[in-house]
């Protein structure tokens, strides 16, 4: 690649393609032959994809200026290979996704976002081993340029396969683990904080936690909790919920109650886990607020469906969607693009 | 392709293709020697694509038996270019998604359907044309195998498309106008008979439709209607709501009472209508069923939830999805599939 010219001179073997590419436009074979390179090694990075070294990238950059060549957005799926689409991945099995609000707003936000790029969103749920295998062998077949993660489980398959390949990938909430995959994500630990202040300054003496740690953003949200109540988070208070969904807080909810059945407040980390756990109180025979305060997290439709309705956390959902596919855009690029967060927000209303 | 030789005898020239796939098992290369095609239209034949002639056709089948070709499961979408995916493609608003339960379970059901072929569902959402631009770009740039069409409008572009186009296509419920595309459907029209005939039975005089017949299906609910009740039929005892919604049905029920207050039934063409036309019989004072019976047709969860419960006509759903998926099948694979119907039946609640 290093020709000995200087930048921005034409390789002279080809100032021939240079001619031609004033004459009649340039296409992706002028640039190529400009640069010195193959036909693949440009679309390689019109296409954002890594592995082109830092030279061949900079003899393209430098064709392309000198040709004139733009991407013309309409034929750039056919010069670029790009699918002009973008899986949002749900690792949930599916009726979690009608059952649960956040996924819908998500699901909202991101194709809204991506249409004013004219990139379509396509929809996969991957709830067990082949449904992963599947998800993974079509995005890596080339038909989508990017993957937006959503509900990602700590130890799933898949997001180690993210990190490693190279589909540009985005997790929505931090996933469980340093495994290199940019995250947007609401501040989970410190609006567990939030909330956690809240129910101490109610008065609340014993506050357990309904938590769900493998569960992206999960782990943050039990952090935020002790952050606050040091000792007093006691073992016996906290108890991991397998999923965000109401059964799972109804059924976290009867064990806490067996475990301390003292509790005069809890700290859900859902809205759903709270709805459960506001539905195994009542069965209980416990008042809520007066017996036992319950904070949720999430603000979604459900909180304020509930009865009592829920005191909660606002996740910035439409925020979080658009930093998502900003972020996602910048890695298809190729441009750098970091991890970021969002603030939250406590809303009061009547269960704490 | 006609070379004089008697069927299932290899092309002298290609005999040493023949000779090599014995010895290393057969390649597509192979097949295409030993047929005097292109790797290109052996790749079409086993892609199940339209427009490979009969005398090709016949030749690459028969090289594919003497070289003893068979298309490895786990390879096959390298060599014939399949996706091993199939689109989801639901024509309505995202909110109708989350709205009608129609939807996830056909959803599920294709999905369960298509798993067991190792086949991956993506879902697309195309609600307005840039979507459905979008979404056929899509389709025909090979990131699917073939289209399931959910909630087809009437004049929808996209049918159109797609009834021109090379990719296989199953359109669920009958789509109005003759346009080509195979469909499973319930048996709406004879379904609209049955709630018809029940309301009739009962006594009622006065039998009112709200029908959505630019809805794929809606057409013939409003013919079967129309087949038990005849002169009956007035003209103002009919409405046409806009879509299959809650709020479609509140809003057509408001005008069918404006236009006919002596109404004494209505049969609403989904559960979500007639769950509509609960909530407006009930806002303006009549009793159901003593005022005014409603019959649905879905017997969607929704039937089970309205109070008083929807009487209504079953589809078989999980049914309709598992043909979609086997007609959709049989035309990736090049296989004949004509389109099928499934009996419906009616289920007595409360309502009617």
């Amino acid at each position: 690649m290093s020709d000995g010219t200087t930048p921005d001179a034409p390789h002279p073997k080809s100032r021939g393609a240079a001619r031609r590419a004033m004459r009649r436009g340039p296409t992706i074979d002028d640039v190529a032959e400009l640069a010195g390179v193959s036909r693949g090694t440009v679309s390689r990075v019109l296409n954002g994809a890594r592995y082109v070294s830092p030279a061949a990238l900079k003899a393209v950059e430098r064709a392309m200026r000198q040709t004139g060549y733009t991407v013309n957005q309409s034929a750039r799926s056919l010069v670029t290979k790009r699918s002009d689409a973008v899986a949002f991945v749900l690792s949930e099995p599916q009726e979690r996704l009608f059952e649960d609000p956040n996924f819908s707003v998500l699901l909202r936000a991101c194709t809204q976002a991506l249409a004013a790029h004219d990139i379509s969103l396509i929809l996969m749920l991957e709830s067990d081993e082949d449904e992963r295998d599947r998800v993974l062998r079509y995005v890596r077949g080339g038909h989508v340029d990017g993957v937006l993660l959503i509900s990602a489980h700590s130890g799933d398959s898949l997001i180690a396969s993210l990190a490693r390949g190279d589909v540009p990938t985005v997790a929505c909430g931090k996933p469980a683990g340093d495994i290199g995959i940019p995250y947007v994500a609401a501040e989970d630990r410190e609006g567990a904080r939030q909330m956690t202040r809240h129910l101490v300054e109610q008065g609340r003496k014993r506050i357990g936690m309904i938590g769900c740690p493998q569960i992206a953003g999960g782990a943050e949200r039990l952090e935020g909790y002790r952050d606050v109540l040091g000792r007093r988070a006691l073992r016996r208070l906290v108890v991991d919920a397998p999923s965000y969904s109401h059964s799972a807080g109804a059924e976290a909810m009867r064990r806490l109650l067996a475990t301390s059945p003292d509790i005069d407040a809890v700290f859900a980390a859902s809205d759903s886990l709270a709805a459960g756990a506001l539905t195994e109180l009542r069965r209980a025979g416990r008042g809520v607020p007066d017996d036992v305060a319950v904070g949720g997290f999430d603000d979604s439709r459900i909180a304020r469906e509930t009865d009592p309705a829920l005191t909660t956390i606002r996740q910035p959902l439409e925020l979080v969607s658009r930093n998502m596919v900003d972020v996602l855009l910048r890695l298809i690029r190729r441009e750098p693009a970091a991890s970021r967060l969002l603030p939250t927000e406590l809303v009061v209303r009547e269960s704490a």
